[in-house]
């Protein structure tokens, strides 16, 4: 077990966990969470306005027409919240319709929310990894007025794609429609100002980029989108709308918040602070996405995507063609290593996924790389390279 | 700040947390929390596993027809996802009603989530404290055919009542209806067994009775029951019928699940299974109750309800008539002592609860008792006895 860098905790003897949240959180954001919180009291209220204001701050310039919404649950959670509390239902005076830009699981459940929500939409589907472009996004519009809202997915993290967000906001912004985001896996470590990227509302979550451990997300959205939520949603709990009226109106959260997971989060938004913001995050995930990178095309695996469209979060890498490679086996010599690493979620060819965010850095990632190394010796794996197949697979993404 | 007790945390020199949850956990369930798990791999399924089979456990005799599901979110959340699994929707084969019985805001927000999800329902509404009994629900689904379920609420933790569940229950089942309880404050110190109380679902929370921490919540529910509700929820995210059989199909939680709070959750099962489960639990709380009751009314407070509907898990107080007592004051009084205090949630007349739930003992009550007191003097209240009007209200409940 790794115990001879700042980001691993000696005491636990626990694994790195290279997935995309729950993720490795510091020794000290987990210390947070050694004390109860009542959470009427005014010391629990004022750590939630810190909670919102410290969001807010992370969108830059721009961000004074926005208000934050932290809700319980998981980062699905909040999809559903934002799809149901932003998009008008059937029956409302402007009922909405919903572009779904797919290109991966995420994209998919976020459709599959709008089905059962009853909300209509209509999905472009790029498959395991083309990234959805801002002209197709334009023609779509074009075609269907009756579209109120695109909505697409920032890191995709089936692939680890960064989807191109400035020009698909370009072109709803163009044809007066509204953006809702998934920036789930790269709110925090990605830009996401609405000086730059215009939107409705997005949604993320505190055991992502932030680096806090999980039990709540966050809405941010335009305050007068907000005020006029009121009534859209199918639920009770996950409506946006009340939470964000309650919340103003109180300050506490209309239902048991998760204390400690909050309190947690702070402790995180201070290093986050500390590391020098969305930029400082966003440039040591980018060094350890490299050095993973570079370090397993050395021992011959190779992405699924081209280096344009690697994001700093997540890599998914093709399963190596060569008989002698068990992706099982895999996993449990990465884990008696010390990393915990994750499998892939594409349709077409086989892969697993490193992640690169979390409480590590590059010296570690270049440990996983040789741990890699050595479950490839293990395993008497002599190339880890693709087969050729996934390889032309990867040929046809477009430039 | 109190450290002279087993309970509590001398590190931290934190209050006790009198309220019904988040409550005061013991030092050893936080302190599961400082390691991260990553929620695919095969140890966080194994705990997963053993937390289902931990809450089962509790239902005692008769468990071997129900299953237990893990859900993210607060207790209402949970409420929300019983309600709209189990109770069919217009369109179904056989759509569902609900008599829902309130006597406190937790009756009537499961009213209000019906109303929200749209699913009938009829409201036995009594008022502030006044139990539901069972003739009047025999008599309520005798006069309507189309209620499939009753729903009640376990201890109204607004009033801090503890309602009369078999009774409820025989009356539900003698006129072929469904059981949804709602035992939020209650499951793991009050018996909640299916040979004693017929039910189809009850749904509780991880940071109530059994001493967890917040961030996730469960549905006990009878498998035949879970198997038939494919199709019925509003929600993706509230669906237990799809949770249910992904966890089935895979072990896993379908969305990320607040790996740490389940952490301490497991260790919060072995304290109560040490502590002799659900009897020495409800013993604990009970003399916890017996404690702060015989003090408070030494010192010239009086009960909301008689004896015999108090609750072990929160009781409410009348406010003081003597003006001047103030309670944003006693709040800060008590805090400054070393315990947070809850305020009432009557609608008629004023009061303030004080909970017996949590890693705390009689002792530890004894001295809440003598810190009221304290802050008496300090406001210089003569008596702590309550307006006549007050003590005229509370006889009005039946025998």
């Amino acid at each position: 077990m790794p115990t001879d860098t700042a980001f691993a905790d000696p005491e636990m003897g626990e694994p790195f966990l290279l997935t995309p949240g729950p993720l490795t959180t510091a020794a000290e954001v987990k210390h947070a969470m050694l004390r109860d919180w009542g959470s009427w009291d005014g010391d629990f209220r004022a750590m939630t306005a810190r909670l919102r204001a410290g969001i807010l701050a992370l969108l830059g310039p721009g961000a004074e027409g926005f208000d934050c919404v932290p809700m319980q649950g998981s980062g699905s959670y909040l999809v559903e919240a934002m799809i149901g509390s932003f998009v008008p239902p059937a029956g409302a005076a402007r009922p909405g319709k919903v572009l779904v830009l797919a290109n991966g699981a995420y994209g998919l459940r976020a459709a599959e929310t709008c089905r059962v929500l009853g909300r209509p939409f209509t999905l472009i589907d790029k498959g395991d990894y083309l990234p959805p472009r801002g002209p197709e996004v334009a023609a779509a519009l074009a075609a269907d007025p009756a579209i109120s809202h695109v909505l697409a997915i920032h890191c995709e993290t089936s692939s680890g794609i960064l989807n191109p967000l400035p020009e698909i906001a370009a072109a709803t912004a163009a044809a007066g429609r509204q953006l809702l985001i998934d920036s789930m896996s790269a709110f925090g470590a990605v830009p996401l100002g609405p000086e730059a990227i215009a939107f409705q509302a997005m949604v993320s979550s505190a055991n992502k980029c932030i680096e806090g451990v999980p039990g709540f997300g966050f809405v941010v959205a335009r305050s007068d989108a907000l005020a006029q939520a009121a009534g859209n949603s199918h639920s009770l709990a996950l409506d946006v709308h009340a939470q964000w009226a309650a919340m103003n109106r109180t300050g506490q959260w209309r239902f048991t918040p998760p204390t400690h997971a909050v309190a947690a989060f702070l402790r995180a938004l201070e290093l986050h602070a500390a590391e020098g913001g969305v930029a400082g995050r966003g440039a040591r995930y980018g060094r350890n996405r490299d050095t993973l990178v570079s370090g397993m095309r050395a021992l011959g695996f190779e992405t699924l995507l081209e280096d344009r469209w690697l994001s700093p979060i997540i890599v998914t890498f093709f399963t190596p063609a060569d008989p002698a490679f068990d992706f099982a086996r895999f996993y449990d010599l990465m884990k008696a290593a010390g990393f915990i690493i994750y499998p892939g979620k594409l349709t077409i060819v086989d892969s697993f996924r490193m992640g690169c965010i979390g409480a590590l850095d590059h010296a570690i990632m270049a440990r996983a790389v040789a741990a890699a190394g050595e479950a490839l010796r293990t395993m008497g794996v002599r190339s880890a390279a693709p087969p050729a197949a996934a390889l032309a697979a990867r040929s046809a993404i477009a430039p």
